[in-house]
């Protein structure tokens, strides 16, 4: 057993009260009988996942940090106490459980493997990264590899057995992905000969597994200049023979790994392809120079997966906070301020200590209902009978990654900073687990296209593009919801409020294209500021939602007790526990709404203000 | 030499051209002839520390921080790197240069002293605490010890030969200090025996010095419970002969030192006072169960110090991001978005780089300047010949403390997550030096009572006290500044700006007293945000400020060059230094109230909502 904790009554909650997950289980290709889905392989699934999670993978995070990854006689080896762990979770079929069935896993929506994702890879993201690459890399193959591949790769990529990367930077190719130089030559046989160096490849080199499977963006010779001259190639560590067995090592080599700040036991490589004038084989796939576009198809699923781990972070933090705060005793209560032999209270009694942790379950719970929902437009954008349904869930799947990656990651870092802060000097210490979930989850802000970059996808294509169509759907959509429960007698308010933030978002969002002829400078810099408003009106505009479901039930259960008013709910709240659940679903919206919401007022402010002085501020260039 | 920097030329503007420093050498004490006092002699000194920290200090931070602290047979050992750089900083009299001339000190003024610890501490944070403590320590006994306590320790402590500390928080007597247990019983000659158990002692012990001298709180028999039953002691680590050499031990015993999220060089001690039944003697400072008034006339020292400790590395980190995004090439200029052969420019060409940049050079510019004028308040308010100047500038010296401490640790630790964003994946890996200052500098919001606290003492105490006349005092000088400067031609609307946001402040402050009688909850989980407030609208005062002597001598220099408009003033700016110095003064300030200041509108919104969700949530408790 180890320190993990998820709070999988908010899992659950979202799963099946607010997204009604079971209907998926009715819709092709889940409601396959042979299958066996439904609520009830689902409630098993995470039952499931949650003791793995605390049983297995919770316990080599904190030893995984201090080992960390080594290079030994050459070869990169992960923290030891990985290694079980790694074997178990393959012989499970926990590496890729949403995977299809015909390559072994139980085809399971992507709403709930986001879940499951997020028990799992919370309790140690530094090891479950391995098959988080794995899944991606295999998934680009599913979607785009010839039939060939497909029969000689995906079984072992999706069990676990083999590994898998995504290989896109450069050390002169960062953001700039189009700057890439690593080449691709053509051989006789149809392969091509890799050539090149990238850096920064996750998982890149390791003992985990037998061979690796890495994806690599290079340029084949005349292909143009930028991100529009790459393609995308299969290069194995080792050379996969006809029969599936292992031939020739391949010439990748890894030069160096990496020293971070966080996720120490993730081996971060530099990895040389073909670079001593030995054959380094490479596999196309797909058409020449539609790299990108395939990768890009992938990066939505890779920034989804970037904005889970900032949410399973953010909530162990959240989840520690609580514990820390409900257990530790100092001081006494303000309403006895004037009493010295007043009794010590736990700090989660002193109201400053309260807002840390509101913002917290505030931030994870918005979060987690972010995440959850695209996936769940993910599932109905791939499986929706009606093309209007499939349509209209693809348009909001794509508007929300950016801020599912970049706002997620970006308001993780603040929960577990102020986890810190609740620890007080212990939040310091490494003997207490905050300081490296905060160490950690800082990667989530960088990698997988920088947080600037995500905010400059979502204001320059995700918002204009498609005739501002996908902003649209989701204004239209959140119309819809105002107008239903605008008048809601206990939650009317937060509506209203979630309605002012919705349309001041659209004013700043519509007056961008104005602004970007006569300035475009200050609208770019103007990108974060607005995708953290939108964040925040996103996150504002879940939780109400959340509560309008909690409170049906809540006043049901406080009518059944004959509770009357807000005074003895939080009476009954004291000790039934689902209660307490509904009642927090609530006060946690209206904390929200009242809070953190008003954060749009700053981002507008400033916007608008259309300044441009950090442009005019003269830097050596 | 080293990678550390220091904007030396802002450092000078701050102490010369805004504050006027040489006019305190015109003032007693500083005036004295023999210590030659003047704009010549600080001149020097800021060079030589500069000098002193880039050569010196600088080298050993990042091997500090790799090799960390050790217990190496029972004893304390800190980075074997450290110890030559200490020893210079001894001999050269670099531990404390504004200690009084009579214990070997230059009697420099605070403001200077502040300057100078700026510019040294941020060059190893974890090596300059222990003549930080050391200087806070010898300074409670130069102010409330006995002349034999004074003749005995002082000259060996602001030497640094002896050590010092501040043993305040036991196990569970963190922020309630009020619940320390340590005794002190009294024997027969008038000294005490200290029985009890300090953690997270900072410098607590080391093998830098061969003596450390601890001030410890600890209750006397039948004093009352609360901080008004502690008194103050001086315990040495070893006991100290009527001729100043060392005598025998005296049971001080390091029982553990922590691991730590960073600081790594820095030993945070566990200390056993008198634990095996052996006399461990300690020395009564001033009167009996006043030792809590002591040691808060210090806290303000030290509390500055810590609000320095964050300034320096927020200063470090934004100079470094500076230097990598004008080295660093990637992507093209969004004015040549649509060329693909446009060419690679540096980072901070790009907007949301320039806005990461700005947003830290503002924060570092503004906490330089809330500082060195909280310095120059103390300076003031020990010095000045009229009383009601003293008065005046104690007010605002009281003030300001608290929000020095937390806002600039706070806003710190935002501008060390910006750097490493700036560096990209780089800013993630140990080869670079920004992830460092993001670890060092967290402890800043923790240590001196954590920033939770600070703000409830602004609120709760430096607000409402003395009848309202600290805010008053400043809100007099800001509104007699707002009458001045609002029609300026180039800045008025900035200090329009200023103006309102003080309006707002003084609103929101106003408004406590009648809600914390209606609701006392929402009030005290308001402090935080009023914090913030706070210290955004004394952000904008101080920078626009500054903006405004920044304006007349580049309306000046740029006449002379006849420069008539902004684009002139920029151009010339791309090649004179002082011309882009005062330029960039005018548009930092600009940035600052256009894209920072904003925020105020965010917490005015919430702080008036008055909500009380947080403390309506359900927890265990």
């Amino acid at each position: 057993m180890s320190d993990y904790t998820i709070d999988m009554r908010d899992v659950r909650f979202m799963l099946f009260e607010v997204l009604g997950l079971e209907k998926l289980a009715e819709m092709a290709p889940f409601n396959d009988e042979e299958l066996g889905q439904g609520k009830e392989m689902y409630d098993m699934i995470l039952d499931e996942a949650y003791k793995v999670a605390r049983e297995k993978i919770g316990p080599v995070n904190e030893p995984g940090d201090r080992e960390g990854v080594k290079i030994v006689d050459g070869k990169v080896v992960v923290p030891e106490v990985y290694r079980p762990v790694y074997k178990f979770l393959c012989e499970n079929n926990w590496v890729a459980p949403s995977a299809p069935a015909e390559y072994g896993g139980i085809g399971l929506p992507e709403t709930l493997g986001m879940a499951v994702s997020e028990i799992t890879s919370g309790a140690c993201i530094a090891l479950m990264m391995t098959p988080g690459l794995t899944l991606g890399a295999a998934n680009l193959v599913k979607v785009f590899g010839s039939d060939e591949m497909k029969e000689k790769y995906l079984e072992a990529m999706y069990s676990g057995r083999w590994g898998g990367t995504m290989c896109i930077t450069e050390e002169s190719a960062g953001s700039d992905v189009g700057a890439s130089r690593t080449k691709a030559l053509p051989l006789d046989d149809g392969t091509f000969h890799i050539e090149g160096s990238k850096i920064f490849i996750s998982s890149g080199d390791h003992d985990l597994t037998e061979n690796i499977i890495h994806m690599v963006l290079a340029r084949t010779p005349n292909a143009p200049k930028g991100v529009k001259g790459l393609s995308l190639f299969l290069v194995p560590k080792f050379l996969v023979n006809d029969d599936g067995s292992l031939g020739e090592y391949n010439e990748v080599r890894c030069s160096s790994v990496e020293e971070k700040l966080g996720i120490h036991g993730s081996p971060t490589c530099t990895l040389e392809f073909g670079q001593d004038d030995k054959p380094c084989r490479g596999y196309l796939i797909g058409e020449e120079q539609k790299g990108m576009k395939m990768m890009f198809q992938m990066m939505n699923e890779a920034r989804l997966y970037v904005g889970l781990q900032a949410l399973s972070q953010a909530s162990l933090a959240t989840e520690l906070g609580i514990q820390y705060a409900e257990e530790r005793l100092q001081g006494s209560s303000f309403k006895e301020f004037k009493n010295p032999d007043a009794p010590k209270v736990p700090i989660i009694d002193h109201p400053d200590v309260r807002r840390m942790i509101m913002i917290n379950k505030a931030y994870t719970e918005a979060m987690r209902s972010l995440l959850y929902s695209t996936a769940y437009y993910t599932d109905l954008a791939h499986n929706a009978e009606d093309e209007k349904v499939r349509e209209k869930n693809q348009m909001l799947l794509e508007l929300m990654v950016p801020i599912c990656k970049s706002w997620c990651s970006d308001m993780s870092f603040r929960v577990t900073e102020n986890a810190i802060q609740i620890h007080g000097g212990y939040g310091f210490c490494r003997e207490y687990p905050v300081e490296q979930l905060m160490r950690d989850v800082k990667i989530t802000s960088i990698y997988e296209g920088t947080n600037g970059i995500q905010a400059l996808d979502l204001l320059g294509r995700q918002v204009p593009g498609k005739g501002g169509l996908r902003l649209m759907t989701l204004l239209q959509e959140m119309n819809a919801w105002v107008a239903e429960h605008k008048d809601h007698e206990q939650l009317g308010d937060l509506v209203k409020e979630v309605d002012q933030g919705k349309n001041k978002l659209a004013e700043v969002a519509f007056s961008f294209a104005g602004a970007m002829r006569k300035n475009p400078g200050a609208v770019l810099a103007s990108a974060v500021p607005f995708m953290n408003m939108f964040g925040d009106v996103m996150g504002a505009y879940h939780l109400v939602h959340q509560a309008l479901i909690a409170d049906v039930k809540l006043r049901e259960m406080a009518g059944s007790h004959g509770a009357a008013d807000d005074q003895a709910i939080i009476k009954l709240a004291n000790d039934n526990p689902e209660i307490r659940f509904y009642w927090n679903k609530t006060q946690t919206a209206r904390f929200f709404v009242k809070n953190i919401l008003p954060n749009i007022e700053a981002h507008m402010k400033s916007i608008k203000a259309g300044d441009s002085s950090c442009l005019d501020a003269v830097f050596a260039s």
